[in-house]
C-alpha cells in the first residue's frame, strides 16, 4: 500500500537479502501494536495527519491511561470525552499530561501559541454551546493552529454576530456550534467566504430532540458552503478545520 | 351554549309561549345544515370570527361546487387547496366567484383594499416559498385586513432582510414562511417587537423532509415570539393573524 | 440599524463633533456587554418588548446568579427552568429576587396585580400540565398582563370545558397546555373568537412520546386560530401571549 | 386443534373404522385449498366468525377474480380495497356480486336490513375521513349488524357533535374515524358508555404524516374505552365492532 | 346535555319554582368538584361506566392521597401507576385502601370473586409482559368481571399457546400483551372468535424501541378482530375489555 | 492479498523475469475491467461464491444491456429488479439470456433441477409476498441449490403453516418472507432447528410504513436463529441461503 | 404436532391402552413445567437444537436464581445480561455456575476447548464493540464451537483489518460488531466467501442513536452475504452462528 | 457593513457632497434587484466567493429564463436540477447557455481545461451516484478547479478502491458520493491526509429511506476529517470542495 515500502521490499528480494516468505510477512506488517483489547495505530498521524484519539466515553479511566501510556511515545496524543476520573487515572500515569476541562481533552502536549495570520474562527450561538465548541478549539490548537474564539452570538440578537463580522470575515475557516434551531452556520456563511464546519450541539428540549433539529438544519442549510459533522462533535470539527486550513499552508 | 338564546328560550317557557318539549327541541338546535356528506356550520362566522372554509383536497370538484353554493348565501366563503379543476367547477355555478391562482383560493368576495396603518407583514425565505405565503396573505386580506408582503428574504443574503426592516419593524404581526433549515422567523423575531407566526413550507430536498426540518426548527427558535402552524398552513397563518390583528382594533 | 442613532452619528459627523473613525466604530457599537461566557443583551426589552431571559437548564447556580446580578439592574430580569439550586445561588447574590417554585421561574419584580379588563386565558388538559401552563402565566403575569388559570379541564370530561365557557370566551388570548393526545386547544378553539396559543407538554407515556404526540395533534389542529410553541414551552406561550394582547391595548 | 374433531378421529381408529395412517392424515387435514398462489382458508368464518377477505391492493384484476369466484360457494365473501377494474373483474366471473363504491368492497351477498335495537354509530370527523368509515359500516352492515351514520361531526365545531348525542348514547360500540389531529374518538369516549373503535385515517397534510398524528393522538387518548386499529383500516374496525356487538347477543 | 335533568329544570322554570337565573346556573352546574390542582369528576361512574382514576406517575404522594380521600366515598376509586411511595401515603390517609403491588394500583375495594361464566382472558407473551398484564387483569376485576391469567405463553414456543387453547377459545374478550416483535395478538386473533384488545409492552431492547416495534406490528395485524391501546397501558386495556364484556351481560 | 498471485510475482522480480517496476504494477492490478460509468468486478465470483450482479433499478435498458453483454462470458451473471424494457433490452443483446419475470430476475443460465437431499425451504405469509419471496427462490436456484416453494402460510390461519412442517422441519435454512407484522420468522423460527433468513415486505398499509414495521418486529425476534436482510431484498436473502447451505456441503 | 408421538398414542387408544379421554389430554400435553410466572420449555434444546435462555434484563435475582435452578439440570442454560447481583443471587442457588464478566452470561457449564478446523470469526470495529461481541463468542462456544476473536479492525485503519485477512477468508461463518457508522460487516463480506452474521452495537453518540444508525447501514449492505440481528444482540448472532456451522458438520 | 463602504458615505457626508437623508438611504442600499418574485443578490460572488445559484426545483422553465438571464451578465451563473424543459426554455433566452446534462446543470459559461497541479477527487460507490457526483464535479469545473472522477469504487470490492489509492492521496479534497451503507467515505477518509466532503445519495431501497441511512452513518464516520451535506447535494459538495482548494492557493 505504501510505495516505497513496497519498493524497498521487492529490492531486497531481488538482490536476496530478504527471503520470499519474509516478504511476504513484511507486506502484511503495518506498525500497530496490540493491548489485547485496542489495536492501536501508530503510524495514523504519518497516514492522515491527525494524532491517535482515545474516545474515552465508555472506557474505563484504567483502560485510558493504559492506551495513553503507550501511545504517547509516537506523538501528539489526545483523549477525547475524559471527565475528571479519566483525567485522574492519565496524571497519575503520566504526570506530564494536562487537562482542558471544559473540552473534556487529555493530552501528553501543551498549546503552544501561533501567530499565523491564517486562524480558525470557532463561533457558538449560545453559552451552552461552549464546550462542545471548546473541544473543537482545543483540537485545533493542538494542533498547532491559531484560533479565534467568539462566543453567545447566536441569531435572537443578530447585532451580536454584526459586531464580531470582521473577525470573521478574515478567518480561514469557521466551526459554528449551535443546538436549538441550529440557523447560525446558515447566517454566518451568508457572510463570509471560507467554509463553514457546523456543529449541531444536543442544546435545547422539547422538539429539539437531542441535537437532530439542529442537525437537520444544518444539513439543509440554504447557503453553499456549509459542510455538517455529528451533533456534538467538537472533535471531528476541529480535525476537519485543521486538514482544511493546513492545505493552506 | 349561548346564553341570550337559553335566557329567550327559558322566558318562551316560562311565559307559555312555547311549550317544553319545544324548547328542548331549540337547545338542541343549532343552526347548522346537512348535505349529507357534509355538515354546513353556518354561525361558525358569528362564533369564531372565521368564514366557513372548504378544504378542496381529497373533494371532487362536484362536491366542491355543491358545498360553496350552499354556503354563499351566509357571508365570505373560502374555498382552499383549490385547484383549476375545483375552480371551473365553482365558476360554473357560481359565476361571480372569483379564483386567487397563486394562493389557490376561491372566494365569493373581491378583496377590498385596506388603508388600515396596521398591516400584516407577510416574507418569505426563498421565490418557492410563495405559494405558501401567498395563501397567508389572500387569506388575510379577504378577512379585511392590510397585507404587507416581502418576497425572497432569507438569511442567506441577510442584507436583503435588512433592506426591509423598518416595514418589518411597523408590523402589528409578521407571518414568515421559509422551508430548509426554517432559520428566518427566528431571525425576524430577533428583530421586531411582534408577534411571528411561522409556516414551514415543504420547499426543500433530502434532509429536508417535506418541511419537518423547518418545522422543527422554527418550533425550537431561540426567540421568544414565535409560534407554528402546520407545513403549508398558509391559511392557518392568515387567519392567526387577522385574529391577532382583529383583536388590536 | 437604529434610525435616530444613525441619524445622530450622521449629524456628529457633519458637524465634526466626531471622527470618521470613531463614527465607524459607534455604528457597529451596540449595548451589549460580554461576561465572558455570554454576551447579555441589554437592549432586548427597547428592541423586542421582552425581558432578558436566563435559561438555566445546562447553568450553574453561580453562572445563573453571576448573569443574575448584571442584568437586573436594567429591568425586568426572569431566570426560567430555575430548579431550588439556582433559586439558592440567587437569593444569595440578591436576596430581593423571587422564586415562583411551581412555574420555576426567578425574577427580580413581583407580580402586580392587573386589573385590565382584558386577560389571557391559560387552560390545561390535566393537572400534570399545570406546571408548564403556569410557567406561561407567571410570564405574562411578569410582563404585566392579567391571568386567568383554568386547570384540568381536558376533553375527557368535556362537561367540565364547558362550564367555564364564558371565561374563554371573554379572554383575548387563550394559552392552552396539555399533553397526551393533545386535543384541548383544538376544541376551545372551535369555541372562542382569539386567538388560541397551543403548549404541548410532555406530559404521558408509550407513544406519547415525551409530548411528540400533543404537538403533532396540535399542528394539525382543524379549527384555525391555533399556533403551536415547542414542548414544555410555557415561556415561549406567555411572551407570545403577552405580545398578542400588547399589541391590543 | 379442535376437540370434537379429534374425539372424532380417536373413535374411529379405537373402532377400527379408520386405519392409524389415515387418522394421522386426518389429524393434518384441515379444510383450505391451493390456488397455487394463495391457500383458501374456508373454514375460517366458522374458526373466528369473520368472512374470508380478499385484500385487492396488489393484486391484479384477474387474480381477485379468480380466488373470489373460488371462495364464492362458502358463505360470505368480501373483497376489500377494491378499485373499479377490479370490480369489472369480478362482476364478470360472478353477475351476482354486489360493488359498494365509496367503501371500495365487492361482496357476493347484498345487505339485509337490520331491525335489531342495538347498532353500531359510525362516526366521522369530516368529510374526507367517510370513505374509511363507509368501509367499516359496510363490512359490519354485510356481517349482519345494524350501523347508524353520523358523518362531519368533528371537534372544530362541536355543537354539531353534541346535536347527535342520544344517538351516540344509544350505540353498543362506536366506531370514530378522523384524520389531522384525530380527536374525535377521545371527545366521543367521554360522553359514552360503550367501548370505541378509533380508526385514524391518512386525510390531512404537512405534519399530519398519512395520518400518523392521528393514529398517535387516538393511542394517547386520555379517555379509557378507546382502541386503535391501522390507519385508512375500516374494515378492520368494522370486524372489530361486529365482534363486540355478537357477543352481546 | 342530559335530556331528564334538563326537562325537571324547563318544567321548574315554568311552573316558576326556580328562577330564570337559578335555572340557567343549574343548566350550567354538573356534578365536579375543585380541589384547586383537580377537578373531580365525580358523575363519571355514571355517564362512562368506568371509575375515576388517578394516574399516579407525576403525582406526588400527597397529591395522589388527598385525592383519594375527597374521591373514596364516591364510588370505587383506582389509583394506577402507583409506586411504593403513593401505596404509603394514602394507605395513611386511608387505612381500608388496597394495593396491588405487582399491577401497580391502589383501590378502595377488594376483589369480589366472580362465578360469571363469560370471562377475560389475559395472556402475555413472557414473564416480563406480567406487570401491564397484571394491570388490566386488576383492572378488569375491579370492575367486577371474572378473568383468567395466561402467563408466559408467547410464540417462540407455539406449542405452550396451543395448550391453554381450550381456555382462550371460550373467553368472551382477550386481552394479549406482548413486548418485543408483538406477535402473540395476531397468532391468538386468528385462533379464536372473540375480540382481542392488543397491549404492546416496553419490553425489550436495541430496535424494540420502548414498545414501538410491538405497537406497530399489532396494529398491522394480518387477523381481523384486533385493535390496540397504549404502549404499557393495561389499565385501557383492562377498562377497554370491561366494556365490551358488560354489553354482553 | 492474494497469496500465490503476491508469491508468483515475487518469485517473478526475484528471477529477473519482471521488473521490479512492472511487479509493482502487477500487485495493483485486479482483473476488473472499466465501462466508464462501472467498474466491473469479474474475480467477484472466485472471491465471493457470489456472481457478478446487475442492479436494475434507476439504470437504463441500454446500460444494463451493455453491462450483461460484457459480464457474460465470465460465468453467471444476474439482473434484479427488471422490468419488461430491461429485459428486452437484454434479450435483444443476448437472445439466450432468460427472464424469470415474477422475481424480476434476468440471467445468462437456466436453473438445472437439484436433487439434493437438502434444501432451502422459501415461505410467504400472503400473496403479495411472493415477488419478494421468489427473488429469494430464483437466486438460490439459480446458483445451484434445491429450493421448496411454501407460499401463503401466514400466522392469521396459523393451521396453514402446521400442515407443512415437515416441509419446514426437514429444510437446511429458511427463506421467510412477510409484510404487515412480520410475525412468520418468528413463528418458524421457534418450530425447526436450522437458521432462518427474515426477509420484510413492502406490503401492508397505514402503519407498515413500507416494510419498516414487519422489519422490525423481525429485528426483534424472540426466537433466537433469526437474521434479518434488508426489505424486499429478495436476492439477499437467497445468496445469504445459498451461503449457508454452501458450507454444508 | 410429532408424528411418533402421535402414532404412539393413536395405537395406544386403538389396542385400548389408554382411554379416549386420556388420549386427548396427551396429545395436548408438551414438556413444559410452569413456575407460576414462567412456562419453562424444556424441549427446545430437543426441537430448536438451542439452549434455554434466560434474559435476565427485567428479571429480579430472586427470579433468575429460580428458573436457573429449575431449568439446569435438563441441559446447557444461559443467562444472558447478567449483571453482579444476577450473578450472586445464581451462585449461591448453585455454586458450580460459571460466569463470563464481559459477556454477561452465566452458564451451568464450563467452555470445552475445540479443536474443529471449522471455527466462527468474531470481529469488532472498537473496543467498546467487545462486550456485545464477546457475547456471541461465548454463547457460540458454550453451544461447542470454536471461536476465533479479532478485536478493534474497524474501517477508520483498514490495514489493521488486512492483517489478519486469513483468519477471515478461512472462517466458516462471520460475525461482525460494530456502531457508529457500522460498515465493518459490509467491508468484510466484500473480502470473504462465508456467511457474515452482522451485529450493530449501541456505541457512538449523537446521530448514532443508540445503534440505529449502525442497523440501517448494515441492511443496507451493497455487498450479499450479510444478514443482521437486533441491537447490542450479540447473543443472537451467536446462535444464528452456531445454526449455521453446525449445518456444516 | 462593508467597511469601506461605509467609510465613503460617512466622507461624503462630513465634506456636505451628500445629504444626511441621502446618506442614510446609502447606508441601506446594497446590490441586489427585485424581479417581483425574486431578489436576487448579484455581490453574493463578492461576497461569498459562489455564483449566484438557480435552484430549478419547483420552478417554472419560464421562471427559471428570466432569472438566467437577469443575472446572466454579471458572472458566472448557474442553474442547478435543470431538467430538459428548463434547459430548453434557457437556450431559448440565451443561447450561448451551456448543459451539463448528467449533472443537470446549466451554465452561462464553459469549463475551461485547469492544469492545477491541486484536484479536487470526486468518488462513487456506485454507478446510480455519478449523477449527484458529476453534479460536484461540473460545480468545482465551473467554478475554476481541476477534478479528477473516479467512479464506481465503492467497498463491497475494495481492491477496486486500492487501485486508484495514489489518485486519492495525491488530491487536496475529496467529494465522496454513495447511497445504501454509505461507508466509502469513512474508508476514504481513513486512507488519506485530505478533508473529506461527504455526500449521501438517494440511491437504494428499503431501509435506505431515501438516502437517510447513507447520511446518518456518514454523519457517525469512525475517521476524523469527514464532514457532510444533504442528501444528493452535489452542488453543496462541490462549492465546500471548491472553497476548500482556493484557501490551498
Amino acid at each position: 500500500m505504501e510505495k516505497e515500502k513496497i519498493q524497498k521490499i521487492l529490492r531486497d528480494v531481488k538482490s536476496g537479502r530478504v527471503s520470499e516468505t519474509k516478504a511476504l510477512e513484511q507486506l502484511r506488517h503495518l506498525p500497530f501494536s496490540d493491548l489485547g483489547f485496542a489495536n492501536i495505530d501508530h503510524h495514523r498521524s504519518l497516514r492522515r495527519g491527525a494524532p491517535e484519539i482515545i474516545f474515552c466515553q465508555g472506557k474505563t479511566p484504567q483502560q485510558v491511561a493504559k492506551i495513553f501510556l503507550h501511545m504517547q511515545p509516537h506523538g501528539l496524543v489526545m483523549a477525547t470525552r475524559a471527565d475528571a476520573s479519566h483525567w485522574k487515572a492519565v496524571r497519575k500515569a503520566f504526570p506530564r499530561a494536562r487537562y482542558f476541562g471544559q473540552a473534556r481533552i487529555i493530552s501528553n502536549q501543551a498549546i503552544k501559541k501561533s501567530n499565523d495570520k491564517r486562524y480558525i474562527a470557532v463561533v457558538t450561538a449560545g453559552t451552552s454551546d461552549i464546550p462542545v465548541a471548546d473541544e473543537a478549539a482545543i483540537t485545533a490548537e493542538l494542533l498547532g493552529h491559531r484560533v479565534e474564539r467568539l462566543w453567545d452570538v447566536g441569531v435572537a440578537g443578530i447585532h451580536r454576530l454584526f459586531d464580531k463580522l470582521p473577525l470573521l470575515q478574515d478567518a480561514s475557516v469557521i466551526v459554528a456550534a449551535a443546538g436549538m434551531e441550529g440557523a447560525l452556520p446558515s447566517v454566518v456563511s451568508g457572510l463570509v467566504k471560507c467554509p463553514v464546519i457546523a456543529v449541531p450541539t444536543s442544546v435545547g428540549y422539547g422538539a429539539s430532540f437531542g441535537g437532530i433539529t439542529a442537525l437537520l438544519a444544518m444539513l439543509n442549510s440554504c447557503s453553499p458552503g456549509v459542510a455538517v459533522v455529528n451533533i456534538d462533535n467538537g472533535f471531528g470539527a476541529g480535525c476537519m478545520a485543521a486538514m482544511i486550513i493546513k492545505g493552506k499552508e
